[in-house]
């Protein structure tokens, strides 16, 4: 609580936090770690125990503890949670600055920021990409969109979450950034665990195989950077080598998975654009160049 | 050419190299550099000029290549080429050290080594991660496998290719390394080829998602390390948060796609894995624990 020194008496301003779950928790404790007034609310009221101890004021509805602050930060589960919390709070909202940083897709940031508006509250949406034991550090980042204004005036708040970055005047824009990298996640993540798999099934230590991948990864950054370089531009050079050179190689790569019972989906479909960039007298350029074929 | 100065006369040793494509002659020019009394040969003849020119003595057939030199190194465009040209030198192998860097599957490596054993040579796999230009630096991978006692006596050659790892007297032991790291590097960008395809649809400029997107990749190697030891130990803790908070994710990540035209493939997979692991009383587990379900 170091941090609090700043004021003993909230004067660092009012800040009121809906949802206490894992993260929401987290998030009311840094406001309370740098000294906001904050007034907390979750469905189970029993949640808000740590936060009041910690220094926190529990409301008793959701409208009350709308009416103690300008600013209020939403985290819930999903959609449907936000959309029955704002239904409780319709009436207290005026006025308000609202923060929702509850996961969830650019349509629904969007709709929010309808609703906020036309009952007279400012809209910003955020998103949360880290851990909540990390909320608070630089390298938790919660991208933000949606009313300008609103994010200048409350931008010293929100920077004690973490690495915060404003995406743009569309209310979707931090849903669409957390949806790609969230899925860019998954997608690293799933075909990282069907690796583990053929690991184990050929005898190969796990966690070994695991340090030397991550070796290898730092190598990535920079490829990321040329393809999409490439991608922008439609010149696609011979990245990773020429598709003729790959191309040869998936059919082994394939053939391996099957004979160990490991899944192919992916790599099928890299083999199949590569197969169809070839047809397409372009073997000479490389793994990028796949892009052209997405989608069709 | 600074590395020459050790010899001048080949006094490092006698290397041949059969296959003059880009990476063969990335292979065949790193030896010239180092001193290496190098003999090559292509199937297409004029490709040796270069490295005739850079000082390697070209031979007029594959046999008289093999004849010239201990160390025979094969890298070849995949498992056919191999199969080809070991068949042309079928006479002259006996007593040499084959190593083998062609792309292919851990069977193709074992079959070689038999073939090789029963001729009276002994067999070395090796794969090749990296590019051509980047031969001979220490990133650039090449793991290797199969006899011990030839993989010692020649290690003082093969290191001048670059980064060498022994992964142990399986040969098929390299291309499990090298397949695992190819569908994983395959997996990481095809994901990211429809993440752009993604974020460019909701008018995100690629580039600079993709900057963005690098920062993020520095968190993977400690992420990827503690989920190899949670699938090793079966021990799965709530990585990246709980898959009960994860799962309430995924229906708005599958929508935002389908209502963009983006591919949902790897999406629905960990949707119906999660609810899967949850369904059998796993919700407070990780993304790890997704493990426990593949290939089931
Ligand atoms: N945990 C992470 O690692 C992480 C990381 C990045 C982003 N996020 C995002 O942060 C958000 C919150 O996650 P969390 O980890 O805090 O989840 P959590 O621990 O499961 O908490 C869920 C919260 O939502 C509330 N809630 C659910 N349905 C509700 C409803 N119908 N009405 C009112 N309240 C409702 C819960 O209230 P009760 O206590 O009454 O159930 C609780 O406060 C999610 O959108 C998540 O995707 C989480
Ligand atoms: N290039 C890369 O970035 C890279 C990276 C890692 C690993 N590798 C691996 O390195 C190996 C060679 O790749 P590369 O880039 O050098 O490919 P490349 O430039 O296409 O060269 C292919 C080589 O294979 C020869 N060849 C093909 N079929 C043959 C046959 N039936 N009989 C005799 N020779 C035959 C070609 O001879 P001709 O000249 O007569 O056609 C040429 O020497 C591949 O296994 C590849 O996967 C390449």
């Amino acid at each position: 609580m170091t941090k609090k020194t700043q004021t003993t008496d909230g004067a660092a301003g009012r800040v009121t936090v809906l949802g206490l779950g894992d993260m929401g928790s987290a998030i009311a404790r840094t406001f309370v770690e740098h000294g906001f007034d904050t007034t907390v609310w979750n469905r189970t009221a029993s949640k808000s125990a740590p936060l009041v101890d910690a220094g926190a004021t529990a409301a008793e509805t959701a409208a009350e503890a709308v009416a103690a602050s300008p600013l209020v930060v939403i985290c819930l589960l999903d959609g449907t949670a936000v959309d029955e919390v704002l239904a409780a709070v319709e009436g207290a909202i005026a006025g308000k600055v609202l923060v929702n940083v509850t996961s969830g897709s650019p349509a629904q940031a969007r709709a929010c920021e309808r609703w906020a508006n036309e009952r007279g509250a400012q809209y910003i949406d955020g998103k949360v990409m880290g851990d909540p034991p990390d909320v608070g550090k630089p390298h938790v980042m919660f991208p933000f969109s949606g009313s300008r204004a609103a994010y200048e005036a409350h931008e010293p708040v929100l920077k004690v979450l973490g690495g915060i970055a404003y995406h743009g005047e569309d209310a979707g824009a931090a849903a669409v950034e957390f949806m790609a990298q969230v899925a860019m996640g998954f997608e690293l993540l799933i075909g990282f665990l069907h690796t583990l798999k053929l690991v184990r099934a050929e005898g190969v230590d796990v966690t070994e195989f695991t340090d030397r991948l991550a070796g290898t990864l730092t190598a990535y950054p920079p490829l990321l950077t040329s393809m999409a370089e490439a991608v922008k531009s439609g010149k696609y050079g011979p990245d990773l080598g020429s598709l003729d050179v790959q191309a040869a190689l998936m059919d082994d790569l394939i053939g391996h998975r099957e004979s160990l019972g490991v899944e192919t989906v992916r790599m099928r479909e890299v083999k199949r654009l590569m197969t169809r960039r070839i047809a397409d007298g372009h073997g000479d350029q490389g793994f990028s160049s796949l892009f052209e074929l997405l989608g069709k």
